[in-house]
């Protein structure tokens, strides 16, 4: 059983600081447009296992994202809801802005 | 002459880092009611005059305020129009989050 900040704990500044790193910012993205769970394997990213555990941490403490484990996987996603909840617009916002900005800059994987 | 980043040097990620501190938010929430440039020593923060400086080239060098010389005093103004064409509704979205945030939680500062 993993930890998770209760909805009245989640803060504002936590929040902003986990998606305030581009790595943690691709993974939110992904899981934004997926209609399920996600194991962590799903995402393939230029960085250690061990670095991307410490993201989904991070993640998860924040209140971003939930975590369950399905077996020996761990299953993730968003928190939209709550994060709506407690925070109205701003995901969506960070969320537009985050696809703009990879967008409009030269990304790290090959165009197309 | 403070440097400042272009509008196309300005990322997503530098302006949710600048935001994920109590004190640069409290800090950007005042700038926001704000009608005009804010000196330094108008804000009156539990933190080091050092530490304050900090906070001030954080925000400035992400790109979220604007900070001139008015004599030896620093004027800031938050980059408010620069943040709304590049992240539409973030800034907007953060204030709000933030303005809730200090009415729910118990502040810092003796009630009213």
């Amino acid at each position: 059983m993993l930890a998770h900040p209760a909805l009245d704990d989640i803060r504002l500044e936590h929040v902003l600081h986990a998606l305030s790193d581009p790595i943690r910012l691709r993974i939110v993205r992904q899981m934004a447009v997926a209609s399920a769970g996600l194991a962590c394997s799903y995402f393939e990213l230029p960085v250690a296992k061990s670095t991307l555990t410490h993201h989904f941490r991070v993640l998860r403490e924040s209140g971003v994202i939930h975590q369950i484990y399905r077996g020996t996987a761990k299953l993730n996603e968003l928190r939209a809801d709550d994060l709506e909840k407690l925070f109205p617009g701003l995901l969506d916002s960070v969320l537009r802005a985050a696809g703009e900005e990879a967008a409009r800059l030269p990304g790290p994987r090959p165009a197309r």
